[in-house]
C-alpha cells in the first residue's frame, strides 16, 4: 500500500469566499504513484469546508446568499451563545455544517475519478487568516 | 490491496426523486471479493447525492418538501444567478450540498457493515437525463 | 494492509445532544497499529450524525436551535408524512441529514491528523436509547 499526505494553505482576503483547488489534488494524485485508491480532501478547521461542486461564479453567489439566510452572520452574544466566547464567527460553524467538511474521491488508473462538472472547492466562512487542507491519498 | 470500481447510469423519470441503490453496492462488495476495507459511493453530477436513510415513502416526500422550502424551484435569472447562464437548474445545486455527495460505507467480513435500517440511496434533484454513480472498493 | 473494527455503543439522555468521542477515536487509531491511512467513524443509525467541529457548549446550544428551526420536532403526522407510519422522528432523519453521517480523518506518523480545534462528536436527534457507532481503520 503507498500513502502520500500534502497540506495547502489557505489564505482567503474576504470572510466568505470559494476557491477551486483541483488543481492541486490533481497534482498530489500524480505526486502519490497511486493508481487504484482513494483521495481524502478535508478543511482542518471548523469554519471553512472542502466540497464538490460547479465553479461557476454565480452559483458561488448564489451560495453566499443562501449561507447567509439560513445562518446569517451576528456578532453580537444575543443571536449565537458561541459568540458569548469572544468569537464572533459562530455563523460560519454552521455555513460549514451546511457545506460538509471533507469529500473522498476514487482513484482509478492512476486519476481522479471524477465526473465532467466535478470540481473540488475550498468554502470559507471565516477568512482573512491562513487555513490548512489536508489532502491524504492512500492506494496501490 | 484489492480494488473494484464500478458505475451505475441513473435515469430517474422525475426532476426530484430517491432510488434505493443498495442491492447494487451489495453487489458490488460481492464481486470486489474484499473481506475488510472501505467502499465510496458518489454521484458524479453535482445536482444529485448518494446518501443513506430510511427508504420510507413518507420520508422521502417530506425531503422532497423540505428541500424545496431549503432552496426551491425557479428557473428565472432573478432568483438564482447561476441561472443567468442559461441554466435553470441552481436550485438543484444547493439542495445536493444538503444531501451530501457521497458516503463510505465499512467493509467487515466481506459485507458491508451497515446498521440495521442504513439504506444507501440515490437523490436526484435534476432528472430526466442519464447521470452516474461510482462505487470504489479497496480493501483485502 | 492493516484493518481494525471498533463499535461504540452511545445511550443519550436527551432526545438531542452531542457527544465528544474523539478520545475513543484516538483509541481506536493506537489499537489498530496503522502509522498511514483513513479512518472512518459514522453512525449506525439514522437518527444521529458523526461529524466534526468544536466541543463548545454554547456552539452545540446553537446549533440545536438551529436545527429545531430547520426541522422542527412535531409528532402529529400532519406536519411530517413519516410520523404516518407510527414514529415520532421525522424532524431527527432531517436533522442528521444537516450534520451528516460519518467523517473520514487521515492518519500520518500513527496519529489522526486532526486540525488545532477539530473534535469528533457525535450527534444524537433521537436519544433515549442505545445506538451503535463505526470506527473502521484501514492503513498500514
Amino acid at each position: 500500500m503507498r500513502s502520500h499526505t500534502r497540506y495547502l494553505t489557505m489564505n482567503v482576503p474576504a470572510r466568505m469566499d470559494f476557491v477551486n483547488i483541483t488543481a492541486e489534488v490533481h497534482e498530489a494524485v500524480r505526486e502519490s504513484g497511486v493508481r487504484e485508491g482513494l483521495c481524502l480532501v478535508n478543511a482542518m478547521h471548523i469554519t471553512a469546508s472542502v466540497f464538490i461542486n460547479d465553479d461557476e461564479p454565480g452559483l458561488h453567489e448564489d451560495y453566499k446568499r443562501w449561507l447567509e439566510q439560513l445562518a446569517p452572520f451576528d456578532a453580537s452574544p444575543q443571536c449565537y451563545r458561541h459568540n458569548r466566547t469572544g468569537e464572533d464567527n459562530a455563523d460560519a460553524h454552521h455555513k460549514r455544517q451546511v457545506m460538509g467538511r471533507e469529500v473522498v474521491v476514487a482513484i482509478t488508473a492512476g486519476r481522479l475519478d471524477l465526473g465532467p462538472w466535478e470540481q473540488v472547492l475550498y468554502g470559507e466562512f471565516d477568512g482573512r487568516r491562513a487555513k490548512r487542507v489536508l489532502i491524504k491519498i492512500i492506494g496501490e
